[in-house]
């Protein structure tokens, strides 16, 4: 029970015989048995872990971005929304999802062992614990993400429904087409993967999956009341609390230097790269929403400004470790502007109410990420003379991840309306969801505007 | 001054000698005496401090729960306990309580050396800093636990008087009893490991300690002015900031990664099950106290559900290490349910007023974890096949803790009170701490309720 | 793009060969070819990236105290200026700013060389990049200080500018003359260097700086409307979110714990003390200012103590890796007395309106810090029988670095006022910068005070 610090009954049997050796050789060295060195694997595992730790926080980052751009009488429900999504999705995702998404190949199309973690060898146990809890917080990430899309009018009830079918199933399944192979290898390689498609660490897998999902749900709920007025004219309908949605974009780019980095699931010498990357296209990103909202809208916009952070961090997700820093300056400016155009383009020309731009930051924002490989990749990318073949396979992904994300989320969500309903009565969302579902308040002692 | 990227000076030298004996061995290796590695020592100090920076954070985790879940009059107040706590605590554990707690044993009862340090042989120091720093954030985390229960309603100075007491004295004491030999190994052996009493984390050492303080701490204070009406009843006093209170609980969840997976202190390949254990246990207590809420209130409630994954994580810590997934799944659903119903027991049965619900979440989970050991660890557990041996030396630590934290909780509390004035007056309190005992306000600017 | 657990084609060819000698000196150890350990390089690179991670947070913690310490009508231009400065900092100083602080130097003023990472060995690379992204977060941090001091009344597009020449010019030219050699060695050496300047994480380097420049700010810009009678007597004007301040400074504390540590670049066994010695000068900050307030003002003052954590951190920021737990504990304690008399200096006698007292806690005490050294070092300091050597040289190091931070900041600022204009107007400041300059608010739905 009482680990001490020299754990020699852990350490591999060769080390010492290693040491030995050397005591032959060199007999004048007295304490040569006494050094013991760190595993490359059990490197891989603190690193893994560490990395799982950051994105692990990112759930607090988007609580933090949903609730602070939605309204006050609400916020208690986004809270609520995200800690169900982690705490449903990371179950089924150890009952169910994990399984599906890595376990041994069935087609190409989905994976059928390792549910619950069964019938795996004792040796590689310590692995699959570490590697399973990395890949539950990228399951819950996926996740969260829809519940920006669906804010402020979703039956809490049936919000558990939609969260357990997506982390359980939707995102196994097209998860295991592209990244199948990363714990059995071959075995449980799937069908997207043949084809060298290029995601590294999840712009397509995780983020657009979520954003395809937020899109079918904000179309399947429709428009909050008040949102369009009887002339179609959009109205805006600002977020309450600007400094904590600011802090939560802050600890979402913290975080992702455990998603980004963290994907190599090794303690080698590229995470330095694809931290650096990272950083480079979430800061472009930034300049990018920030110089176009100056341009659009005669100031700099601050919520346009935050997402264009996120709309970077999503951007170079998928080619991190495949590009350089000027290209990933490059991606995020692009993102960063995208993303503008995007939240403009869903909201007054689709009308349709994504209230913190789920859709446009991770769905299109993903998207763009995953072309950005086959342009930008230093091996295979068009723009370095790798010619249209990289870029083939990324539209291809692409395609296929916006048909079976928003297909699938649409008729899940359809099929919840129909059977529980999927939206909250309009004095309900008019009293707000805290009060409506909750029974709470978010913000005692405070006096609110009446209906805000 | 200035560190380079290849230390060489501080390589042990038997990696060169080993290099040497190669390059005889295989003199086309030009390089060889050029790769160094990193030593498990190192690697242990590197796991062990970033643990203790994830712990540390824990800090901002248990202030935003607590300025969240009371009410804004008293909100600075609430901030300044938690620097208070981790400020004076760690000054005085390093010059008293360091020392009583990992120190020369005597007789069982409490360490003897390494106060301030003093003492530890050179080659001990790098080790000895490090675990030093773990062990001071987990003193810091104890203290902390208290300001919750005691909210509102005590006098600065006197909870300054606690704290010191706390840190530098209850807390460490009774941690000797079951961690005394993690620095100096069997020198420093309390008498309750010698029972093989297990906690790996401090479901026990920590939280049940600082449940208890906090739990005589709300009983000598007594209840908040309008808490119990003439006739008895309970009155709910709702928190001011629920996104607030929502940030603190995904902080404290990210920090618990290094609470307990940092408490191997050893960068080995077990810290990947106990990361797993963990945030299933989270995840179960979140849905184990939604769906008891939502069962006994009509609605899922938010504070609950919140409370739900604390008291997983209070569940988990002392078995993480020694329990399989599933088991990690039902303890943390046990304590989710456990801790609605507590927390509604001292509440309405009791009629202690206890703000946040300290002492059901640290107090009572703490105990359940440390009780689970004994029914579910893999090897001793009950429902293992392991018998009673190890649920009875459970029970017997439970017991112990609960009469030494609340016992010697309840006369500090008394003493206090009796000396100096433990609670501050009427007018002090209808106005809010931070008035009354700092001068300022925490919302300037915005329009509250009055006395709220 | 798939890496599996097994990365051996990363792994040093040197190590496959030692195995490979011990298999023939060993032959009965079948799987003595299996066992690979992390070289100390990947280490290296692996707790850099890990502790720039944390030092990227303190953004969050900067935005969260600079916020919480001001206004709410200002608050989210507040967020915009620390999104600005990292994002438009980072990139300046990967175009200009790396090359100018480790490039190749000219004469012990800048350095020439690494524009853009250009040039950069292949084989040099992957510790390069992460070193830029290490050294990236430290210039962010010095950029940001500034905007606090220069809260609620600056011109957005003219603090963009002042934001860029920080970063990529003022910030590397002096870090240059201090850390010149820490990428290329004695090739890229600054002239302070050579005199044994000690300033191991960047008491001057970093806060120095950015204090010394928000002080120019602030002196450039005048003070708020309302903050000095017309008679001179300086009036209050609280934060509004204390909490949230609060939870700034906890995230602050956490990332310095990658501030310090991390500055060693090597993941060896020295980070344990300096982790250590970080830990109890902030908790001896904040006992400080705690303590000299409630002499002062008859009762401990929330926004002091806080203050007091941040003026130990700076104060420990130099000296972490040279003096003693007991050192660090009265270093702190200074910097916690002194942050509190020099803002009450500042603000009373200077009248200089520095809203959050950047050039208090960073200017101030980052001097403080810096001389600390000299007197505190083990080796080399006054108090240690070192004479005065080294106290003479790191007086030195603080007038060098004031006179070319307070100054080159104040040219700066004035250019951009006579060019651009620097302060809003006072209709604009009034009505408080959120609308006047982006158009919205961050707090919709509460009700505040006119004007607050």
């Amino acid at each position: 029970m009482f680990l001490r610090k020299s754990p020699t009954h852990k350490f591999p049997k060769v080390a010492i015989a290693l040491a030995a050796a050397v005591a032959v050789l060199a007999p004048t060295l007295a304490h040569a048995e006494e050094v013991e060195y760190l595993t490359q694997f059990n490197a891989n595992i603190l690193w893994t872990l560490v990395a799982a730790c950051l994105v692990m926080i990112m759930q607090a980052g988007f609580a933090c971005v949903e609730a602070g751009f939605t309204r006050a009488k609400s916020a208690g429900n986004i809270m609520m929304k995200n800690f169900l999504d982690f705490a449903a999705g990371s179950i089924v995702f150890f009952l169910f999802g994990f399984g599906l998404m890595f376990g041994l190949d069935a087609g190409g199309f989905f994976g059928t062992s390792g549910f619950g973690l069964g019938g795996v060898a004792a040796g590689d146990l310590s692995w699959t614990y570490t590697f399973w809890f990395f890949q539950s917080v990228f399951a819950a990430t996926a996740a969260t993400i829809v519940s920006g899309g669906m804010a402020e009018r979703t039956k809490f009830g049936s919000y558990v429904v939609v969260s357990i079918i997506l982390s359980g199933l939707i995102y196994p399944i097209s998860g295991h087409w592209a990244w199948g192979s990363l714990w059995l290898g071959d075995d449980g390689a799937g069908w997207l993967e043949a084809y060298g498609f290029c995601d590294f660490a999840g712009s397509s897998v995780v983020h657009s999956v979520g954003g395809w999902i937020a899109l079918a749900g904000a179309m399947v709920l429709g428009p909050r009341i008040g949102k369009y007025s009887e002339d179609g004219k959009a109205n805006a309908i600002p977020g309450h609390n600007i400094p904590l949605a600011g802090l939560g974009v802050f600890i979402l780019w913290f975080g992702w230097f455990g998603f980004n980095p963290g994907s190599t699931t090794t303690a080698d010498d590229t995470i330095g790269l694809i931290a650096m990357n990272t950083s480079l296209a979430a800061c472009a990103g930034v300049l990018g929403s920030m110089v176009i909202s100056w341009f659009r809208f005669g100031k700099p916009d601050i919520s346009m400004t935050m997402n264009g952070a996120l709309a970077g961090l999503v951007g170079i997700t998928a080619p991190c470790a495949t590009v350089t820093p000027g290209g990933s300056i490059i991606i995020g400016l692009v993102a960063g502007v995208l993303v503008v155009l995007s939240i403009e383009f869903i909201d007054k020309v689709l009308k349709i109410d994504d209230p913190v731009g789920a859709s446009s930051v991770h769905g299109v924002c993903g998207a763009w990420g995953t072309i950005a490989c086959g342009l930008f990749n230093v091996d295979g990318g068009l723009l370095y003379g790798g010619g249209f073949s990289q870029l083939g396979v990324q539209l291809l992904g692409v395609g296929v991840f916006f048909v079976w994300a928003f297909g699938a989320g649409f008729i899940l969500m359809s099929i919840v309306k129909a059977i529980f309903g999927i939206r909250v009565t309009k004095e309900e969302e008019l009293k707000g969801l805290d009060i409506a579902e909750h029974g709470s308040e978010s913000y005692n002692g405070f006096q609110l505007f009446s209906n805000e």
